[in-house]
């Protein structure tokens, strides 16, 4: 029942063409060997060709080289070409984040060597659903709340497809149990004082009781969000069109009627755009800082107002014209 | 500490102005005593008339009419008009719902007769973050998730004001405790078998071990998600100017080339206004049929297509343009 649906959802969302060659990451956890299981099905229909790539973190000693292991010897028996790689850079800082950078430069290295069309990860709708809430919680607007689509581009061009994001987790099992799958359990799933655990374990089970089809619900709104937040992202970008920018004196200048004109939304995002801008790629303004900027440039009284802005940044309203421009810093 | 931020938020939102009328809705819990009192407070500063306005439902047996008495003995300490209706109708279908239609017909009939701004409702944080958790169950999109306003129109024109929407029910009972403001506790609070009780007393909790700031942080998401939608209802505004409307035969029109330009946020929210507006107030179409007409809307191949909707509404695709036209039904 599963692999109609699978096939279907990569029709229909144009994913890869007949013949083409795919990468797909494997983890031996039960998502990506099914993904390889279903992709493997496929590929005898539409002579696609794949190669299989696995990261050792080395980080649960034996039981990482047994996963390990195992992929190789699917890619074996299907005789499937298999790139491994050993991460063990134990540095500081966010190691889930600096782990997937180092997955996706790999898989990105493969992909490129062997002329494929794509790299299709086992993301599903428990990983969509257990991700909204994750940013829920740690507080995020609607790009927050966005969820993965099922084909995307990397910021270096790389095409990305995720062809299990119809299916739930509990689906994909009974797909493994009822095909006789091979795969590994990751015992540091189960551990709930990681966020991520405690919200699949803990937190989904409550919601649940609420709303048995939560999972499903969750992850349907995540990608609706993420529709609504590249709407208006693709307003802001019109409206910036309407900014002039003076490179040589570090400034961008607006007429106040085109500002005012426009929703609060994308007033808002369009004074935080501007300012990135023109300024730093990472320079964010507080949420506080664009309301300020809103009113001073919304409010009918008064012809001139500034307000100072981080990176001696300063914002001026001069009767009907708003502007940002970088202060100089005497040395 | 609530007092001057309290007004503050009052003057930012311009909610009204010295020496106005206001109708405070009151129902004896610890929100709405808190409410009346710091309104009497700002009342000796900018000379307002208060009324209050209690609905008795008859629900509690002796403890509805003792709510009833304390929100009097209130009115009558502060020499404030009270006005008290009874509500008994047992009818069948949502109570809360029809509960709540009552309350605010009467209030407003009350807002007519005094001659005054505004009706003032006791909704904080906590009533905007467990709203939130119960759209979010039920299956909502960014228009279900998007909170209440400080100040806001009902349908009929009446204006709405929520001057504690910057604070938590922690902060609301911590002033009640500080100042001694009798209220009754409403036991129907604590029945968790009520999605809303269950939500304030289990789920909430259970994110608080995550996010101590939770219920703060999903009230200021759910105020930034309506602004958001209301951009994108502005540009789906904007859109429907381009539709050609010809009532006598039922039927929208629309070029193509018009509708494949928006992002597909819009897209989506075009073709169910069309619909609405010229079939039914009330009809929706549903995430499938707007995706299947944006499918046939959108895609390449082909000339002249067509699709059924609910009502009789037969979708074409014709070339260059794309219709919705109401089928006649022979009798």
């Amino acid at each position: 029942m599963l692999y109609p649906r699978f096939k279907h959802f990569i029709e229909q969302k144009k994913m890869f063409s007949l013949g083409e060659t795919l990468v797909v990451g494997a983890s031996a956890g039960v998502d990506s060997m099914v993904l390889f299981d279903l992709l493997l099905k496929l590929s005898h229909v539409w002579k696609l060709k794949l190669v299989l790539v696995h990261v050792n973190y080395k980080l649960r000693g034996e039981h990482s080289d047994l996963d390990e292991m195992l992929v190789q010897e699917k890619a074996n028996a299907a005789s499937v070409p298999f790139f491994r790689f050993t991460h063990t850079e134990k540095s500081e800082g966010n190691f889930q984040e600096k782990a997937r950078t180092f997955r996706r430069s790999k898989m990105e290295e493969v992909l490129d060597q062997q002329n494929a069309a794509c790299i299709a990860l086992a993301h599903h709708q428990n990983d969509q659903a257990e991700t909204f809430l994750l940013r829920l919680l740690r507080g995020t607007g609607l790009k927050g709340l966005g969820g993965m689509k099922g084909s995307s581009l990397s910021k270096s061009g790389k095409k990305y497809i995720r062809p299990l994001l119809p299916f739930t987790r509990e689906e994909i099992e009974a797909y493994a149990e009822e095909h006789k799958i091979a795969y590994r359990h990751d015992a540091s799933n189960d551990d709930v004082s990681y966020k991520r655990n405690w919200i699949r374990h803990e937190v989904l089970q409550q919601l649940k009781q609420a709303n048995p089809k939560i999972v499903n619900h969750l992850s349907h709104l995540s990608s609706q969000l993420r529709e609504d937040e590249e709407a208006l992202e693709y307003y802001v970008e019109a409206a910036l069109q309407k900014v002039s920018i003076s490179e040589d004196f570090g400034k961008c200048s607006l007429k106040r009627e085109i500002y005012n004109s426009l929703p609060k939304a994308i007033r808002l995002r369009l004074s935080a755009a501007v300012f990135q801008k023109l300024f730093l790629e990472s320079a964010i303004l507080s949420a506080d800082h664009r309301e300020k900027i809103d009113h001073i440039a919304l409010r009918k009284e008064g012809g001139k107002a500034q307000y100072f802005l981080p990176l001696n940044v300063l914002f001026t309203r001069d009767h009907e014209k708003i502007y940002f421009q970088k202060e100089n810093v005497s040395e």
